[in-house]
């Protein structure tokens, strides 16, 4: 059931804030919070399996990252914010789907700069699945490219993503499943909510991280587990023209797992079908997170 | 008084909320704004002076083009805005400051898609002035160039500020009063939260609109004011460098009116003090903000 049918029924999630697991409809923060009035706020969404958090640390770690890039302090151990989602895991009775970690930098009056002392607001709630599980056969998804407008730090998982909204709604109203970002250069950044990958005479060709996109987790355990496969990988940046032509294509994601690309601006990648690289990928991929299940202390 | 202060003292301003006047403490949106998610938002902020809104319809021009932008609709009347900014005025009892106006796309299960069925969320509030005064000798600023980090669509006026932020909190670190922002290309854009501008040879220099920069309520009036006392001007780029050898520089924002410019990254502009063609513009921006007092009908 979909959460906001659940709450015309009267049935609402338990969302997490501040400290207290309160209801969905009751969660409310300040319009003084300098998430709401700046975007001055960092996130992060984990994928949910067999109802345990994929790839725990490796999100731990890039939300510190974010925090220190903005200078703002970390709000809890690693341990307590697996504790509050696991809680979220069980009281939602979640065994396959989302879960979205929001900090701000905190409440204050309307001001650019901030006072160092602000104490954050964080907040975390669970969605169902909603793309194609990880047992489903993939079906192939279609993608529209669409210029890159964000800002110079995407490598930042921030709220700023009014960029992504606009690529998305983009992507969406060409009747495609997903937006494919193109910078100015003519290269590829990646997808409007996932990493993007082709696969040409059997080598996966990813684009290297740096402040021009996310540091995708899955990207980096979609590539340990390429790794392990002993599939080649080589990591350059790739043109659309170069995406039109590639034998195979995906997306990475953390709910999303491993994504195989039918269509790029309506042509047909490879046969169209999910190629043999991908299906690897998606299997071993799903099978790691499966056998890596993160336990504290 | 500062509001937090007497926040302190039990003394709250009244905000308003979805067509409610309420005290700060109370105003509230829930964690599924989307504006709080997505920075699916956009604002104004107008300038007070006598108890009267400056520029009230230029502002409202700049809102409905930037929800126009963003295919948000109007929440209400330019009229009803009116008549909830003039009551926070009047509640709050500002004689001179400034009111912020923001308006979300609304609520709903995060999700980069939106139904086109939200109802957006609206907020106001009012700060008192912190800026040097409208009858205060003015003194001159202290600039700190920075890099221009932020989207393609600064012509937008929404609340992915993040890439402000982080520029004016670089400038306060360097001592200066406000940021510089450069574009990788060399060109000044604009300040922190201010329009830049230059004077040479009695010509004054601005940047021309597009989406590189916000579209500036105080510049156009400014703008206005130079023509109508027959001043050059001239619509171009600036680099850094022509900035460092001006006669004068000076900002523009809605509640610091016209501001002298005395150093940019530590040089002297000019002889670091006010210039006359600054001083004039400050005088004669005021004056006609006096003069030109917005009624309704």
């Amino acid at each position: 059931m979909h959460p906001l049918e659940a709450k015309e029924l009267g049935v609402e999630r338990t969302v997490y804030l501040n400290g207290a697991f309160v209801k969905e409809s009751e969660a409310k923060l300040p319009i003084f919070d300098r998430g709401l009035l700046f975007a001055d706020a960092v996130y992060e969404g984990l994928g949910v399996l067999d109802g345990e958090i994929i790839d725990f640390p490796r999100h731990m770690a890039r939300l510190r990252r974010s925090l220190g890039e903005l200078a703002m302090a970390e709000p809890m151990s690693q341990d307590a914010f697996f504790a509050v989602l696991m809680e979220l895991v069980a009281r939602n009775s979640v065994r396959e789907g989302f879960m979205y970690l929001h900090i701000t930098r905190g409440t204050a009056d309307r001001d650019y700069l901030y006072s160092a002392d602000l104490v954050p607001n964080v907040f975390a709630f669970t969605q169902p699945q909603d793309h194609q599980g990880a047992d489903d056969a993939p079906k192939p998804l279609s993608l529209h490219s669409t210029p890159d407008l964000r800002w110079a730090r995407r490598d930042i998982k921030t709220s700023n993503l009014l960029g992504q909204v606009l690529a998305k709604t983009k992507a969406h109203e060409a009747g495609a499943d997903e937006a494919l970002m193109v910078a100015p250069d003519g290269f590829i950044t990646e997808g409007g909510a996932t990493s993007f990958f082709i696969v040409k005479d059997g080598t996966i060709i990813a684009r290297p991280v740096s402040n021009d996109i996310l540091h995708g987790i899955t990207r980096q355990s979609m590539l340990a587990v390429a790794e392990a496969e002993k599939l080649a990988i080589e990591t350059r940046k790739i043109t659309l023209e170069e995406a039109y032509g590639a034998d195979e294509a995906f997306l990475t994601g953390a709910s999303s797992y491993v994504d195989p690309v039918g269509t790029v601006d309506g042509k047909l990648i490879g046969t169209g079908e999910p190629g043999p690289v991908t299906l690897q990928l998606r299997r071993e991929y799903i099978r790691a997170a499966r056998a890596n299940v993160y336990r504290p202390g």
